[in-house]
């Protein structure tokens, strides 16, 4: 099929009206018809389907473990289909659409290689449900162990523990998978680029060099509630104030490191009108180029008085297999190489040690995580038949 | 029976373990198991219950329209039983309890008036689920038209009509209802005081004479969402730096004018870790001495750049019925006349032409709208025996 092809069929699933985006939680109804769309497409192209003991889902072409013992590094291509909520159309689902499109579009040209490939989609790579980025990834090279994940709670509170067991799961099975990471010799995740390197470059298609260190803090700010029409100014504690003073500060030190630094989700006790909040939790989200910047940033907006901060993680910069990285953007007409402020399951594989590369979309506006993000067609275009020359290349 | 048995009756209700306070929203399985426990409490002594209109429930000990027709003004006790999100086990609730407990005090001790008394439990007082205070007393009265109140929408996007056709019941039903209003010769509501005006004056129970002022706006700060890892600082339009603004305005407008006001509720869209908000609603609630400084507080919250605001209510200065308070006071012992910060039903009441009055029971801290809210329990036996005084002398 072609990339059209495809893209029209995932593009329906998930439609938020609300925001106008997308909605594609991990377990909600739209995630599941996508998974489900997963497993249709690999049994359509004669691929076998395998869940990991993290929840990701594989489809083989070819045998990975007679590969292995014939002493080849089989290719795996992907990326997750999940979603942040509101998101855009593009990020992940886009490179789990272009590895199949490239698939059939070297099928059809006769030029798929013999060596098993696989196309992935990892779990929960928004961390929209659990809180965690890359949690698919992250528990299955065991980076984050089993019994973190297990306890990391959902907005409703449901734990992911009994998130599996009621989704018919195991919890005691939930964990790293070493069979199902010994498969994979080389990982290329193709993506839509999250920033205007390439608008600005002019040039439709980027290789990956590396991402940046980011870390996440949530920020706990205590107050007293009371009521809001009978209180006091002067009697009052309110943690409203203090987040305020959280966010100013936060952009201020952001600016001041050449680091990115967002408060962009916030959880208010009791969030009644009429009532002084008891509590505010506010998540910062903090990147640069450099790790002690990153954690200055999150140093001075944990000194403010009436802060509670915990981290919730941090990546170290994470850069993506050099000869790799150079190869690719040699076979593919000396592409840009680029670094990437977002992190990436490609991230997750590269820190395990598996030979990792990226593959970037161009995004005209920069805009993701967001309902305007947009990559032209012909640009995803380009991308498959940039992910198909490294397929071809890579998996022969 | 004895306060102290009817309170303990009510109490498990609605427990939030998650706050530590009551969680009794309209339509919630505690605020419906609340209206069967009141049933019950007006079945078990007699009385004849009755759903207005509105949805208030009614439970009249005598007949009202015979009692009108003799020429008599029938008296209404009573509060409300929902609660805010986390609310304290008072606010409303001791209202309602106290009007029965009084009315098994005087009849105890043989003493209760011959003339119809109800005691009323209005629906929907905190505006927890719909956003409008005392919404069941505004339907009720016509002061908000009926047609606005069908149309409001609670958090998950479901309107008032569809709630009531959930329910059962039938939305062209609903709206004013001139028969229950008719019935309301004199309207006294008992609440706890949400305060320090009694605890300063070393008192169990106070009179009101008014509601200040008071109004709620919704500001809608719209920004640009977009992804928090790849968007430079000074590419972004983030609404939750206008709300930064916002609330530290809202604290200085309010401390200028001797007024209080608070952004208590916020929703962020999409509300997710990485990504910089597309849109931050706030409320503001503004009250104060006068009625031209509330306007001035929202006015200038609202002029500020990237706020976008709507009124979604005001309420003007409702003095309660002044010789009815007057006269209150002196047979309480001359107790205390107290003005109110805090909206209740016995203001939309007076502001119908109900002649109203209100007591409140002494609150040691102020707290209100909090699990912190409290009365001893010595106090509100003293606000029963207030209340009874008071059914003994208007009643007759």
């Amino acid at each position: 099929m072609t990339f059209q092809q495809l893209w029209a069929e995932t593009q329906p699933v998930g439609r938020a009206d609300r925001w106008g985006g997308y909605h594609r939680i991990l377990g909600s109804s739209a995630e599941l018809e996508l998974r489900e769309w997963f497993v249709g497409a690999a049994a359509s192209r004669g691929m076998h389907v395998e869940v990991d003991r993290a929840g990701n889902h594989w489809a083989w072409l070819g045998d990975p473990d007679a590969a292995r013992d014939r002493g080849q590094r089989p290719l795996v291509v992907g990326s997750h289909l999940d979603s942040v909520p509101g998101g855009g159309a593009f990020d992940g689902a886009l490179g789990v659409v272009s590895a199949f499109a490239a698939i059939d579009q070297l099928t059809d040209e006769g030029q798929m290689p013999a060596a098993p490939v696989a196309v992935v989609s990892f779990a929960e790579e928004e961390g929209s449900r659990f809180g965690i980025t890359c949690l698919g990834s992250r528990v299955l090279m065991g980076s984050l162990p089993r019994e973190e994940a297990l306890a990391l709670r959902d907005p409703d509170g449901v734990t992911m523990a009994e998130a599996l067991r009621a989704s018919g799961a195991d919890p005691d099975a939930f964990g790293p998978d070493p069979e199902a990471t010994a498969r994979i010799g080389t990982y290329v995740e193709l993506h839509i680029e999250q920033g205007r390197g390439l608008a600005d470059l002019d040039r439709p298609v980027a290789v990956g060099s590396a991402i940046r260190p980011y870390g996440r803090w949530r920020l706990v700010l205590q107050g007293e509630g009371n009521h809001a029409g009978t209180t006091r100014m002067v009697d009052r504690q309110d943690p409203m104030l203090v987040l305020a003073e959280v966010v100013r500060r936060t952009c201020e030190a952001a600016l001041a490191r050449d680091c990115v630094a967002t408060i962009g989700k916030l959880h208010v006790d009791p969030n009644a009108a009429n009532a002084i909040p008891a509590r505010v939790t506010a998540w910062l989200d903090a990147r640069g180029p450099d790790e002690a910047l990153v954690h200055e940033v999150a140093a001075e907006v944990a000194a403010i008085e009436g802060v509670d901060s915990v981290q919730d993680f941090f990546t170290s910069r994470e850069s993506f297999d050099g000869p790799l990285a150079e190869s690719l953007a040699e076979l593919l007409d000396d592409a840009p190489v680029l670094e990437s402020g977002a992190g990436h399951d490609a991230g997750t594989m590269a820190a395990a040690g598996v030979p990792s590369a990226m593959l970037f979309v161009r995004n005209p506006t920069g805009v993701s995580h967001s309902p305007q993000e947009h990559a032209d067609e012909a640009d995803c275009v380009e991308g498959v038949r940039a992910l198909a020359q490294v397929i071809r290349q890579v998996a022969s």
